[in-house]
């Protein structure tokens, strides 16, 4: 590979934490030196922008990282450097820190930022490209609802976890003849309960985007019982909404709860249907097993492509850009093109049609 | 092997499922017919014996179970027929099945019975025994509590799943400098805890019998932070206790959340650690993962063995008798003797040391 | 759904097994009886189809076998009807029993027949099409060298084991400072090896499409080892070609060595390192474990979608077309068009561009 | 712990890798602070302490290493002091080199040495011993065949990963109708042969200990297809002998083909097969596969359970001893009592009378 003029390229993980994010930051500072470049790893996502914390990485440091979970250079769901929240006293501020960060930028002399996040992410480069940073953005989401990109990493190791898991539940609940609910992540996109709940052989599946009717759960499990089906596995997203669309656990008490996980989806799912059928019922919520782990090998190499092709666009000076899966061809998009739309489940989707055919239920 | 005077056995198995239930049938099943025996598998523990329902087993059936989770033959916590639940209109009655289920043994002209199960099927066996029936016991339990023997299948693969559970949280709570509360099971005895916890690179253990000082283990976690390690793994027994012995959960609330899983201790441990080190806290609650899914090796080669004993046992008419391991044999003890003792885990024992040794605490 | 008038369905996997077929017959069989059609399951492939073998498939055959690997049904890569091999005396004559499938066909008054296969069986299906049979066929090539369709259920699972075995044979390279060659499946095409090696942080991959250079693949051990890496992994299709664009082992080789596996590329190349590098090394043939076990997340997932469309198709009439995944979507294509073509990896396949980019050697 | 007056200590891996080296790396290094020693980790085994090469270990060096497969310090099968290879022109001679390992030991200040490794690794230490160095032994060996510790760590997860293979080859010979022979490990002793192939439901095991008749492998695989059961799993240890107590594959002849793997006892029982039963049949060597990878729970924990245990000899100055497992207990014992005792299968041990119980033949 030629020579390029950008010499100094920085790297962060923003959001939440995700299998692949390290695979891409192998992506990214492997072929940089061939590129003739310096690799800047930024700590704690935004946060480390704001607050002027990076590392040089080299080819030592991301040796034998593309099969470790999470990300080594850490990450923070607070660093949006436009709304930075200050303790004054026992209040908290909210102020803009995107000078500061500018400021780093020019400070270390990067050339580019290779920014690895999600839609809020993703929201935060597009600010600063406005703002002249020079920004390539790889789209990470375990829950998989970018609708820029058609798949992204993450999702694939989430939906092996909740696989995984209800093959062990499976065991369980055919020997007690139980109801087990397994809550699963999907605020708002059913892609983890859709995907996982297919591959795991889980007989309801809850998602936001249908909306469920009581009564349609509990007759389904009648039914599998009448046919000597004696146990059901039910995949919950936590935000699946019951009928009229109302989400079943609202979303502030999803996030007030959040910490310690109680009062979800699940547990109010097993309530019902153990009062209402009278069949034994357990939950199970997986939580942050989703997240974390060693990736799945869709996800190395994807997120591998990722890291390399958002490589090649900073060397050709492609900026503004966030690299994307686009059927089986990985291309990029405007970073403002790509925000703020969310890919949620529709109807006609050829897994739900696959799932309904081999008789799984979605409550409707 | 000789012809025995054994020639018909039947086979249940009793409580909570494990992983290796199967392994011991087939691994009575399969030499039963080179002894000339035939196998009745009576279905859902001693409900079925009670009630009367039972299945022939052959070669057939348990071939391709070892693999498998859970049991083929069902089970039920209910059926005790010493204390037989039976619904008069909104009450609940219990009467005593015991002669229905001596009836059914020999209208099914049994010689012997092998039972599988914890301490409350071995109890209920030497009742049984005590009545006149053949009994052998086989003993199985994830919680490592039973005294009779030095370890019993079930809880290698329980052992297991924390450990995996606990590879993936690492990833997370260390990219997201987090602390991360897993609850594993354990009322009243700690051995998952401490063995998954072990295994999984746990910071602190809490368990029933090393009552911990909240203060302890939010100190662990401030010189944790000290050190530069900017997360912490929790692995919390269900049944912990805090300072005075006190379970941190009382026992009547972890039954009475059982099927919801609400408010057990990881959800308060979690609270308290985010309260008093201010510190991000998230809770996994790891359930019924922990007994579903496919035998380790460990567990499937000793199920294997404890079958293969306790069909010799049969055919040698050594009845009354539960197979155990002691040190590296198999051997066998009187039912009688076996029954209501806890094995616990003792403050000298030498896993405790061990995980001290390397920094684990244990809140004391 | 509405009542088809197609009544009786067969099905049938041929050629080599693959983790999927399994949850295909699952995703045909349990949609059938929504569309009031049984479903037969022909025995052994086309073997049992003109030996008249097959078996009635209901709901409860197909419970439970969605995670299981294999085929329900029985393979035989022998059973062409075209080319019946008869052995007469000390010959083995080749004789034409299409009539006697076509015969079996309208005995069991098959209205539709599904056939699970590679390119093999696509070939067999299109003239039984030409003779007025009508089929519905279903891709399937752990190899995922198959034009028709972007990719196919087998390949994704095919490659973990190949990742899981390099991420296990990585900590012994290194720990030894060896080269370790692990010889993959790919006769014609380097689908697994590509993917497999990415996935698994390969060192050198061997492919038949890219001819390798000997000396290059000895410069890059040695380029490695000057960087103070001391181990290489190399990964191996079993089909590569060095210089000149000779496969490295012959294909009668090959084909005459598989039931002993000796002699085939890991072992040469394994020699020619040792020999020509002075550096210890070891080869792992992963052979049929690659084709076993039980299916990933994403393999489970597009096999009942195949399943569920191939029983729409044979519902709506649609014959003489198989299911195949083109971006992200299941559509269907002529089996006459889609047989023959091979898709093998292209010089500019984004995969291979990203392996280049991270330091991955073709040899060249 | 109170301070010790051992305030330098060195720590190497001797011999082939296993999983759980790391585990005891770890559980030395951690409690040696609290003990106020520090800890040099002298690289590849015991070539390092001839060539003077080490490195210091700190709690930041250990973190994390725990799952992680192989030994962060490197290790030779060569680095036997009292045998040392020198290549003078075309000859190698043989020295001594003893001298320099005990010149380094004295220049490095240690003031005792813990050493983890198999037989060969305890004879030099015993040697060494004599020679007045502190060294306390940790015995290593997937093998399982030291006779003076009841198991120690690696064995299990070897078991572990032939269990998983045989688990999926199961799939393929179901499918096929197939008899597959899968060569373990296993010059001298059988036990992963012996305890892989029970836990992965082999149908014939064949081990150095007990010679097998051919014929009487052939008879077992014709009478499972007389049986219905039309395919068979063979689990070979690359030593096991044949009638008249010949090895199949003589022992210089492994040692010869190692580094190729080729004519192994695999290759040569499956073409004995394929000749004399007709059946086609195939060959998996799982080679290196055995070896590496992350730890299983078991070996995490005697593995960590062993390195405290070791280090606190340490800081007793109880030297010459290597520690052992002795029933449920860790215990240590002299160095010079342990070596060169190899633990086989004997005739009446309980695993095999299961196997043999559940229909396992031995090919006797």
């Amino acid at each position: 590979m030629g020579k390029s003029r950008i010499r100094r390229i920085g790297i962060l993980t923003g959001g939440g934490d995700c299998p692949g994010l390290n695979a891409v930051i192998r992506g990214v500072t492997k072929p940089a030196q061939d590129y003739g470049m310096s690799v800047y790893g930024i700590l704690d996502g935004f946060e480390g922008l704001v607050e002027g914390r990076a590392i040089e990485l080299t080819n030592n440091d991301v040796s034998g990282i593309l099969a470790r979970g999470g990300t080594i250079l850490g990450s923070s769901n607070k660093g949006d450097p436009f709304h930075w929240p200050i303790e004054r006293g026992d209040k908290t501020e909210i102020v803009n820190k995107a000078e500061e960060a500018i400021k780093n930028y020019q400070t270390w002399n990067l050339d580019a930022l290779i920014a690895i996040g999600g839609d809020g992410t993703m929201h935060i480069c597009n600010k600063l490209v406005q703002m002249g940073l020079n920004i390539i953005g790889v789209p990470k989401t375990i829950d998989n609802d970018l609708d820029a990109t058609d798949i992204t990493f993450g999702h694939d190791s989430a939906v092996y976890v909740v696989m995984m898991a209800l093959d062990r539940l499976h065991t369980t609940a055919s020997s007690h003849h139980r109801v087990i609910v397994c809550e699963v992540m999907g605020r708002y996109a059913g892609w983890i309960a859709l995907n996982g709940g297919i591959a795991g052989g889980a007989d309801i599946i809850l998602i936001p985007e249908i909306p469920f009717s009581w009564q349609k759960v509990y007759d389904k499990i009648h039914k599998r019982q009448l046919m000597g089906k004696k146990f059901s596995l039910v995949c919950a997203a936590e935000g699946a909404k019951a009928e009229g669309g109302e989400m079943v656990v609202k979303e502030k008490d999803i996030k007030r709860t959040d910490p310690i996980q109680l009062g979800g989806i699940g547990a109010v799912v097993a309530k019902n249907i153990e009062k209402n059928t009278g069949r034994e019922t357990r939950v199970t919520v997986l939580g942050h097993l989703q997240r974390g782990g060693s990736p799945t090998p869709f996800d190395r190499i994807l997120a591998t492509k990722f890291g390399a092709f958002a490589i090649e666009l900073a060397s050709l000076g492609k900026f503004g850009r966030m690299v994307a899966l686009k059927g089986n061809e990985i291309k990029s998009v405007k970073i403002e093109d790509a925000i703020g739309k969310q890919k949620l489940v529709q109807p006609d989707n050829q897994a739900v049609f696959a799932a309904k055919s081999i008789g799984i239920s979605f409550g409707v």
